[in-house]
């Protein structure tokens, strides 16, 4: 995993580094989920702080295999996904930030953003609904917002998961022709996999724009579905681990 | 499992029956798990129905763990818990299922109420909030509400989590013993476990009023853990084949 403040996505690789074996990773990632279980617990009986885990990727890059793969396991009590689809008329009738904060993680919770308010400076510019300079705009807005979260206690992951042309073009492949993944295949897919150009442009203008020291982007390759799990299995980890949750004394802070 | 239009809570038994092996149960509970997993997918992959399951029970009779062993393994993505406390302000300005309609169930999703409206008509009893003319025309605006749930393509699954009043002493006696379980401790849990009588009344009346045929309570024996998340997952699972959803041919029904 790198941070990505200045990164050149066509040089990066999407793969794991070569020295890395694959069946012992898998059994790490297996003892890093079982971590995840207690860490989680506390976190939750804690009742102080939360985490936000914020998925980016282009299409077929695994945001929902990733999902599945780090988080099953985990009490759905203290884990919720929001998944961001094109917003709804009344959503779009405000800020692009509105139905975003309405999903912030409550304290004792890890919530996952399956995309997030990066879509609305990624497609929205791709698309040509939004210029540069509005462009430039949001990025202001999400540094504030993502602070505002932070000194509420929570601690952010972004990820973008990092698939390369080759592979995402054999996944969307399998859309078409694996029965039980027809219902993921949408007539857009191969016009978005065109567009690949562009959306490689925006998304490093957000990694230079939203990546302060406290809230960076982290890479992560993504050809590998045992690597990328492994990868994101591993900062979460790190990032409880460093927050470092207690069960308090008493239920005085949980109030019914 | 028994169905609960009848029932003398005060005769009824909350352990397993004496036949039953906890060890063969266990595995078997792992394998309607592994099975969960698939049926799961196909829910949330279809797009048109969803499950609610909404457990009940009192203070101690395991509704967390319940969530935990039984939801756990499946897919956050596809799952949802939602628990109800104390109404807020704002949800006190509005009628009691306001609060409620706003978490039903999603297309594709299982979603599960830890607690629910139920409360409306057991600690509002209780505490003298509601009486009895009130709480029956809340028992016709639920049966009203849970209809209109079903007619939209929810399955819906309430499980009453019977524990004896022995094994409450226990268990609220370990929140006060074991350091990991304090911050579960409050108040009033004693004082509500000396209301025991009153609950049990309120609670059959519940069991009468709001059990129709396609809406049935199912009462859980609940003092042994394994036990209680074998019933419930068999429910689950029995629902799901019953739906037995289907993988759409494309994503046509999910516009994004």
């Amino acid at each position: 995993m790198k941070s990505t403040a200045s990164f050149d996505l066509l040089k990066a690789s999407a793969r794991a580094p070569q020295s890395i074996s694959k069946d012992e990773t898998r059994r790490e990632t297996e003892r890093i989920r079982q971590e995840l279980v207690g860490w989680q617990n506390r976190l939750y009986a804690e009742n102080k702080r939360s985490v936000l885990v914020i998925l980016q990727g282009m299409d077929a890059s695994g945001k929902d295999g990733l999902i599945r793969r780090v988080f099953s396991g985990l009490n759905p009590q203290g884990v919720r996904v929001q998944s961001f689809k094109a917003p709804t008329d009344e959503e779009r009738a405000h800020d692009f930030l509105w139905r975003i904060h309405a999903h912030a993680p409550r304290r004792g919770m890890i919530q996952i953003f399956n995309r997030s308010h990066y879509e609305d400076v990624l497609i929205a510019r791709v698309s040509g609904l939004v210029g540069t300079q509005d462009a430039q705009q949001r990025f202001t807005a999400i540094n504030a917002f993502e602070k505002l979260l932070q000194q509420a206690g929570t601690t952010i992951l972004k990820f973008y998961l990092h698939i390369s042309e080759e592979e995402q073009y054999e996944r969307l492949q399998a859309r078409v022709n694996d029965p039980t993944k027809h219902w993921k295949y949408e007539a857009g897919d191969a016009e978005k996999a065109r567009q690949w150009p562009r959306y490689r442009a925006v998304y490093e203008d957000v990694f230079r724009q939203c990546s302060p020291k406290s809230c960076p982007w982290h890479l992560v390759p993504a050809d590998q579905n045992w690597y990328k799990a492994y990868v994101v299995a591993r900062a979460l980890r790190d990032a409880l681990v460093g927050m470092n949750p207690q069960y308090p004394a008493t239920k005085q802070l949980r109030p019914r």
